[in-house]
């Protein structure tokens, strides 16, 4: 399950992290945390009629995850805090139930099924709306005290920078995520209005959004372009940073801001390895995530998998 | 062992973690790394005379090390790289060797012996001329791909800020490493040399180091004491982005700049939970290292009993 502010998308996923069958659905986010278990539940019948297919089901949510209680501790974009979904799933379902943060899920895939699948240090980074991202070290997924390891998008990269929606200064995704790459171009825009009347004209009756920026990047306008590899540095330095703390063997990048600028990947390893004392970068490797948009349910059954051999192993 | 720039400081250390023995001399530079092994091994026979008490030796060393190999990458203040410390003195000793960076080696010995001792998710920091540290997730030591891990040091405060002696800029060692310190004091006193008065008097004939100001702030003067409180502030906001990416449980702060200047932990810490998510610090909990001077070598001698059983079980 993948479980989102606009949809709930389901799939029935094998051992080697097929999709067997998938389902969609709308999020009803003011039929609140019961509808949406209602509605999980109605995903799994479709996707698996038979319930004796399913061995356990896990979910990525938005949000911020105590993944080791199953509880939802808060995700604004449905409206949930502290609801205890893992319990209330396995209640209606009698099957295991791995409930994690969405991008944490799409990390595990990563490692598992996708381009991270043969390392065991491993940083994943997702740059959607927000930035993401998982660790593996030593073989094992990091999952810190609270099980809410991995929220790389608030690591410091400017100290007292930018406001960022966590209510901090300077972090990592104040830079890099598509909101902020859409505030910084609307600035940008503002200050500007001559240079920025390409990315105004991409966005046509619309906002400006980092989906905008990037258009007018492939476009050719120079601001979007210049933006996007300012973007890029931003996911540089604040990678480069996390690699002398975690020294990776490989990283991985995703979501639709390096999806719908692929060629960003080549700016941010240069600026990785330039800024990257030698021995932390002689054997690093970086990788698109190879999932496409499925890397949430691969993820979120990965873990699923993990939870069923947890509880037959104790 | 703890192997430093100035001296070599050796100890018999029980399972408990209690110096049952020790030893110091000075570190020959010029003699090289054949000097240092010879050195090392007559400090092993002055600590213990029959070699059949020392089970297995660690070495903390100041510098880039491969663990997994006991390969020195790169020791700056011994003019050392590439030398395979661990291969060379198991080969005189005929015991087990384990190499690591002298501040993971501290900080092993933290979570084994000292104020870390009963989490599973443990951050330690510790502030000296340099800024290093260790990481324990989930029970395990995060060694990384090369076994380089830890280097919090080196994790971005400002992107492209100070520079550092590493060659990058903005690392969190560039604004509170104790030399970093020294050289932020010699600029503000030559920017107002009234305001940086008390600072000289402390230095004397001497050169303004981060002692000095430690000096002239615990004397009340109001320039070093600013200095310091930054410093400070430094370190909680490099902390609070790593609390996000790692989510410990405790942090553990020592090394001289902190133990000169213990009412730093205070304001870090205050600084970490003013710039973190709820979730991340309710549960976080800050300490000093408790293991004083001897840290070196009881985490060095902890690190050597991780190295023989992990011998004996393979």
């Amino acid at each position: 399950m993948d479980l989102g502010g606009t949809k709930i998308h389901a799939a029935l996923v094998d051992a080697r992290g097929r999709v067997a069958a998938s389902h969609r659905t709308g999020t009803d986010i003011e039929g609140g945390p019961s509808k949406a278990v209602a509605d999980i539940v109605r995903c799994v019948h479709a996707c698996a009629p038979d319930l004796a297919e399913v061995g356990a089901v896990g979910v990525g949510v938005a949000g911020q995850v105590d993944t080791k209680k199953g509880i939802v501790r808060s995700a604004p974009n449905l409206g949930w805090s502290d609801f205890p979904l893992g319990e209330r799933l396995e209640q209606v379902l009698g099957v295991p139930v791995a409930v994690e943060n969405d991008v944490r899920a799409i990390s595990w895939g990563v490692w598992r099924h996708g381009a991270g699948r043969d390392v065991d240090d491993l940083l994943v980074l997702f740059v959607g709306t927000g930035v993401g991202g998982g660790i593996v070290s030593g073989g094992l997924p990091i999952t810190g005290d609270r099980g809410v390891a991995g929220e790389i998008g608030h690591s410091t990269l400017v100290q007292g920078g930018r406001l960022c929606t966590c209510g901090r200064r300077g972090c990592l995704e104040a830079y890099a995520g598509g909101w902020a790459i859409a505030a910084r171009a609307r600035e940008a825009v503002a200050e500007d209005p001559e240079a920025g009347q390409a990315i105004l004209d991409a966005a046509g009756k619309g906002e400006v959004t980092a989906v905008v920026v990037s258009q007018a990047a492939a476009d050719g306008d120079p601001l979007a372009a210049r933006l996007l590899d300012e973007t890029a540095r931003c996911l540089g330095s604040g990678l480069a940073g996390l690699v002398h703390v975690l020294n990776p063997r490989r990283i991985v990048l995703g979501g639709g801001v390096i999806d719908g600028n692929p060629h960003l990947v080549d700016i941010v390893e240069s600026v990785v390895r330039e800024q990257t004392i030698p021995i932390f970068s002689d054997r690093l490797e970086f990788r698109g995530s190879e999932l496409g948009p499925q890397a949430g349910v691969i993820g979120a059954a990965s873990l699923a998998r993990r939870r069923l051999q947890e509880r037959s192993a104790a």
